[in-house]
């Protein structure tokens, strides 16, 4: 597993990992192009995607074997609940969405159907089904954002978007995709074998189309 | 609780009960005029649907705080594993679905939304959660088949979807419907309260909202 | 793996398992000198001890990963449920022990500890897990029943606990063992690695050791 | 439930919570008579409980209805994972106990048997059944600790389980016990019936009785 486990299960899921992470959605933040509807629509159904990505992570602590593994996933659900939730209520409040409008929104049926799954498939399976169910939405994220902020086709003057190219490009997040990177390999020297793949990759592409589908629902809700 | 808590719950939630059971799809039974291959997709993936409503069942047992509710739910195990999901691949073979498809199917997204959300909502929270959140399925396909079967307007002859009909409306089905909603009012009178109504309202309607969008996902297939 | 992953682990933790295999109940099953008493009490508890194990395998059908390893399971809830049960309670009527006393029996420490150990450890981990820590329950009654109705040393004549001896060594409990034992090696094709070898040894050997407790039960409530 | 659910659970089980809040482990610590042996003993299983408890507080993050929930749960995980297990490592050290010994512990069955049960309970029941099996513990330690800072019959100069007497009759251990007081409250307006008290009041009891047993382990340890 010299190249990494995520490296695999992504290059075993090339046309599925490049429809999520060059979707059309995608290809609007980087132009500016998006409807800005869309992207309030977006970003009001991440709000109830942070809340249940938190129990994801408190589900790790629960499933660790030891107690790196514990804090490794304490660290994830206080990202989340202590920082990410204040600063999306914020950034959404630069959009014009009121917090008393997050607190009753209704979850988008596309939202249900990926977190529900990540939720299920760590609980059915152990940490690695978790992360590797886990990592297209955590990893991906910093991937699409790293290759926008370098992209000589990204806008930047005008761009409504570039804050958010630019949150997921930064150091801090970027340093998370590397310590998740390096988590699910540290979980596969223990929990992969050559026999699970098939069914870690099905997990894998079931989550990446899951996410595909997330930023399809920003556009079919306009 | 006269009434019985699912008569409670889809009285809250009317316009998205009707939405389901009365959606286009269910109106294509009636009439015979649903195109087959909208119907061929939704019964391929409700052979995965009935996977991981066995495994819905199994978590009932787990859950379960004494015998008889553990007795219950393997029925419900059973009931699926050891007959269902043979008469499941014997009907799908009469419309021309061969088993090794079966066998070998995607899971489509609005099949994982409700599937997903339904062994979430049970593994979270208690038994009677766990109910409400299958019994849009267990009941509503009671209710459909039972009021297509009465109506003047379904169409018998050359219906090619009678046996469908038939097969709901018929007496082993609703004996089940009439079991599921007893043990709904039997797990409320333990675990109800007015203060739960409206998280289980709204696990209700989203279970429903989720069945509605399965049927429309046979049309989207098109 | 060619010895299977049991006798591995069987071997890495032999003074237990020889603790528990040939504990002094055990002994006294033998020579028929066991108390009556004590026998007694084990039983009652035994009856509670089912019916946690019905959950495990339950547990175990939530977490598969197929259809097969869904249906095996299933056929451990379905024996408990259907059929052993019923035998234990006959069995204890035999031992004068009413089936009312049965239904209203609370649940000893060493009880609780075993049982929860490994419902616990099931559904942190993967099915593996689970099945491991259910062995030496399962596939440990099996070599005592078979060690002890080949031993010349076994008492047959007068032996009270005759019966008890046959049933675990009959044909019927020794396929239940081997079929286990299959089991947990193809779980191991997939989710072994020598990686997880101490966890799964050290989980074994708690399961063993309170296996052992739950014999010494039986004589400390003497 | 003007007293109060928590009130009410105790009262229903005196003498068991008796047994366990005046054991004899506890009487030692009162008098200053309890072998260092014991204390010892007791400390380091207690460090494997304190890994299980925020294991189990990681799943009320998990189990929880919404974010305040959420949140009250986390400070629970947070709490023990970033302060209490430093506390305890230096105060095992005090007691010459090494880091490196505690953690290459083998845990106690008396240890397994109740942080289990209260996981386990706490996994196939509700957020309600997973706080009424923590708060023996919770709460007990803070009754305990109140009692014994006040009594006349506390030995204090030269004492050596002072200062553990001091803590969990500090302020800062008292308001923790006075907000799990109130949250199973509030959980109780949500989902408590007349109707579960009777399993409510098992589970306490149970709780309760392995609670006693950790105490006396302690003293069988010797």
């Amino acid at each position: 597993m010299a190249a990494g486990l995520f490296e695999r299960l992504k290059a075993d899921n090339r046309p599925v990992w490049d429809a999520y992470t060059r979707h059309e959605f995608v290809a609007g933040l980087q132009t500016g192009d998006l409807p800005e509807a869309a992207f309030q629509y977006y970003l009001k159904q991440d709000y109830l995607f942070l809340i249940q990505f938190a129990r994801a992570y408190a589900l790790a602590i629960y499933k660790a074997d030891n107690l790196a593994e514990m804090r490794s996933a304490l660290a994830g659900v206080k990202a989340i609940l202590e920082m990410e939730m204040e600063l999306h209520v914020g950034y959404c409040a630069d959009w014009g969405i009121a917090a008393s409008e997050l607190e009753s929104l209704e979850e988008a049926p596309e939202n249900i159907a990926y977190t529900r799954f990540v939720l299920e498939r760590g609980m059915a399976g152990d940490l690695l089904d978790l992360m590797v169910a886990l990592s297209p939405c955590a990893i991906g994220y910093g991937e699409i954002g790293a290759r926008l902020a370098k992209s000589r086709e990204t806008k930047i003057e005008g761009n409504p978007y570039i804050t958010w190219i630019e949150m997921y490009a930064g150091d801090d997040y970027q340093q998370l995709v590397a310590d998740m990177a390096a988590e699910i390999d540290a979980l596969a020297v223990k929990r992969f074998t050559e026999a699970r793949f098939p069914d870690l990759s099905k997990t894998f592409a079931t989550a990446t189309k899951l996410e595909a589908d997330f930023w399809q629902m920003g556009l079919t809700a306009l």
